[in-house]
Order: C-alpha cells, then structure tokens, then sequence
C-alpha cells in the first residue's frame, strides 16, 4: 500500500484549512452557524481551531483512503482538470447549505443527499471512496454535535434537526470525504505518470 | 423488441413510489403544493394515490421506452452507478423545485428547464428517451392540471402559472421521462452483461 | 488559424442574443438588474441594446478563441449534445444568479465561483478557453460597470458588491467566456466530420 507523505499531508492540509475557512466564512455570513465562544483568536470569519480541524481532518482521512485500499493509479490525462471538479464540487455543496439553511429542513437535505449521491457516483473511485465518505459522514457531525452541546458553536434554528446539526450535515461531511479521497488518489498517482 | 417483464415491472413501481413519497414530502413541508382533500388515507406527507400513481406512471414509461424503441445494451461497467446518478439527478430536481417554489416564476422555470436539459444530454440514451420525455412533459402535467382543477390537491399561488399548476412542472416531468428511460435500459441491460 | 465565417457570426449572435433575453428576463424579474433609463425600445424584459450587445459579445469572443490557438477537431460523435450541454450550463447559472441575487453575497459568490470552474473543467477545452474565460470575467464587468456609473441600470443593492455590480458577474462572465468558446470550437469542427 501507498503510505502519506510528508509532503502530500502538507498540501492537503493547507487545501482543507483554505477551504474550511471559505466555506465557513458561507455558515457565518449566512448565520447558518454561530460562534458562540469568542475567546479564541479568529481568522476570517473562523475560529482559528476551526480550519486547523478541517485541515487534520482532510490528512488523517487521505491516510485512511491509503490504508484501506490499494490506489489504482489514475488513468486520466488531466490530474489538475479532475482535481480542480472534485473541489469545486464539495466548495458548491458547502456554499449550497449556507444558501439553503433557512429553508425547511426535509427538503433541503433531500436536495443536498441528492447531490452528494450525484458527487459520489462522479468522484468515488470504489468501495474505499465510499466508505471513507460514510466515515466523515459519521465522525464530522458527531464531532459538531460535541462542539454545539459543549456551547462552542450553534447552528440556526432552521436547520439544526439532526440532535443540534443540520440535517444536511452528514451529506455534506460524505461529499467531503469522498473528495478527499479521489485527491488522495490523484496525489498518489502523481510517480505513476 | 425487449418486452417489460414482470420483476422489473415490480421493481420499478417501488423505486417510482418511494422517489415520488421523497420528492411530494419536499413539496408538501415547503407548501409547494398542498392537498386539499383529506378524506383519503395518507402515508408519510402524501395521500396514498400519489405514490402509486407516480410508480405506474414509471412503470407506463417503462413500457413505452421499451415499445417505441429498440434498447442498445449499456456498454458501460458500472451499471449501478449509472443508475443511481440517474435517480439522484432527478430527485434533486425535484426537491429544488421545492426551494425554488416561491421565488418569480419565470426565473426559477428557467433555472429548473436549463437542468432539465443538462440532465437530458447527460442520460438520454438518443430520441426514444427524449420522446418519452416529452410525453411525461405532456401527460404529467394534464394530469395534475385535471387534479388541481377537481379541488383535489392546489400549487402555492407563486407558482401556478400553468393553469394551475406550476410553470417548471413540464421540465420536472421531462427529466423524470428521460430518467426512467434509462433506467428502463439499464434494467433491460442485465442479461446482456 | 481558422477564421470566423459570417454564417458562425451570424448564429452565433442570434444565440447570445437569445440567451442574453432569456438570463436577462430572469434578472428584471427577480429585481437583480433595473434599467433606469426608460427612453431605449424594449423588448420582453430588456432593453433593446442588452441582447444586442450579449449577441455581439459572443461574436468577440469566438473571433479572439479562433486567433489565439488551433481549434482541435472536436472528436465526440454528438456536437448537437455537446453544444446544448454547454449552453443549457451558462444559462443555469445565469438565471441561478438571479435567484441567488438577495442572499449575502459572500454565500451566493462562493457557489456561483464554484460552479463556474465546474463548468470550466467541463467544458474548456484547454488554456485558449480558459483565457476566454479569463477576458470575458473582466471586460464584461467592467462594461457594466461602466453602465451602472453612467446611471443606465443598477444591481440590488444585496448584490452590489463589485463597484456596483454583483460581486459574482465575473464569474458568470467567465462561464460565458468557456462555453462560447467551446460552441465556437464545435462549429468550427463541422466541416472536420
């Protein structure tokens, strides 16, 4: 199996810290989320602790990817064209929630399962794709839900049906980790060509 | 010519029931529509008629896709990935029209029919598929102007503009055409894999 | 090189011109887009002058795709698929704007910038594309620009945050800028079938 490298987790890192704080800096403007704690130093409209956890989140879910299954080497020619659609696609959907967080809650976690499962069927490799976007599907929102009953951070009233989260949540969290994990195999690819 | 058989007849009528009781739920909790008639069982959000006539109304398109047309086998591997592409593409369409239901009308028809045309070039197979989304563009609607004009069920008054019904209605009804079109083919497919 | 024929030029005005009527439509509706100068002819819900000039754009930017590089020979069996792909995306997005246009504009710009180089890892065919794209993003708002300061028309002010005009327009001009120039590459493509 293909290990992490230093220099791959410093990437991704990055990548997931830019991108949690544009997507946050939606939840924020849009009051789908709140912080409630302001005794951190802030970037942004983040918590500094916040894009650092996306960050080590999209790392320890590449090393997850990598460990679970062998990467079969991309066969595309263009590893920036695919790259740049599978972030764009999870950016979409996390501006899409902030868009739709004061809209009833069952139909917009109807249309945004919709779209993670149309993101899944475009950017999931295979099994350990999907399985790595079911476990950012569990571990992210339970992780929120500590945060919202530990008083850190709120959701809108609108949207905070899933025990305090979004109900949306998890499909967000699965298109993420799908993502991640066609990165991951772009990445590793990249001695092969 | 390949003739619908009865299992695929079956599964199909689920898979339209369950998709229309998802899709009607979104409608009903954003007041998109509403029923007026409460003298009739319901299940979940949607009186009981409404599943079922959305499963035959799959499993009638099945039957046409099949007697208009000859069906190229599906070249591709993943047959279950296409499928659920397919399901997701127009359940999300149908959940957006939800959200879209009280914005002006002609904005949000030409939003919902621009998609209804990008999904068109991505799942229909060729000029069966859009005939018999055309048809469904045609049938579904009449049906639902007829409802609406009996007092049965009413579209929320911003968007009614199709003699009642909505004016992005045709373009939900197109995709769903070419959606079960091919998942007519694929069903159709099986013993050729 | 190939050179731009006046049958292309001539389609291809009257296809901007159409599109520009239809997106334009969607942001009078919705109050996106105000004219304020009422002594211009009109046609449906814009000013005589907009299509025209949207026509004329789209003339512009296939002549600067054909002189800034070879056009490879569009190798897909269904130009007629391709194309409507293309434009049924730039128009999404358009009348997606329009629907968009009163919510916080940092939200709304993150979605449509997202979507926008989603489109672009569809559909450009290469860095000529994509510099169309690029030219279209800023010659295009800054005209409006122009526009807006000259008293002509205005932006909501929810989405004024460019020096006056939507804060994603660039991003919907760049979208313009691709698909244009893969229409323009399609076309060009005919006599190579």
């Amino acid at each position: 199996l293909t290990r992490l490298k230093l220099s791959w987790a410093v990437g991704l890192f990055l990548l997931g810290a830019i991108g949690g704080l544009l997507g946050d800096a939606a939840h924020v403007e849009t009051a789908t989320t709140t912080y409630l704690s302001h005794g951190v130093p802030f970037i942004w409209r983040s918590a500094l602790w916040f894009p650092i956890a996306v960050g080590l989140g999209t790392v320890a879910t590449a090393d997850v990817r990598l460990r679970i299954a062998a990467v079969d080497l991309w066969s595309g020619h263009e590893r920036v064209r695919e790259a740049t659609a599978a972030i764009a696609t999870v950016l979409a959907l996390y501006a899409l929630t902030a868009v739709l967080h004061d809209q009833p809650e069952g139909a917009a976690t109807t249309l945004v399962a919709m779209l993670a499962a149309l993101a899944a069927t475009r950017f999931a490799s295979g099994r350990a794709a999907v399985a790595c976007g079911l476990a950012a599907a569990v571990v992210g929102p339970v992780a929120e839900i500590v945060l919202v009953k530990a008083g850190v951070a709120a959701y809108a009233r609108s949207c905070d049906g899933l025990f305090g989260v979004a109900l949306w949540l998890p499909a967000l969290y699965f298109t993420f980790g799908v993502v991640v994990s066609r990165l991951t195999e772009l990445i590793a690819s990249e001695g092969g060509r």
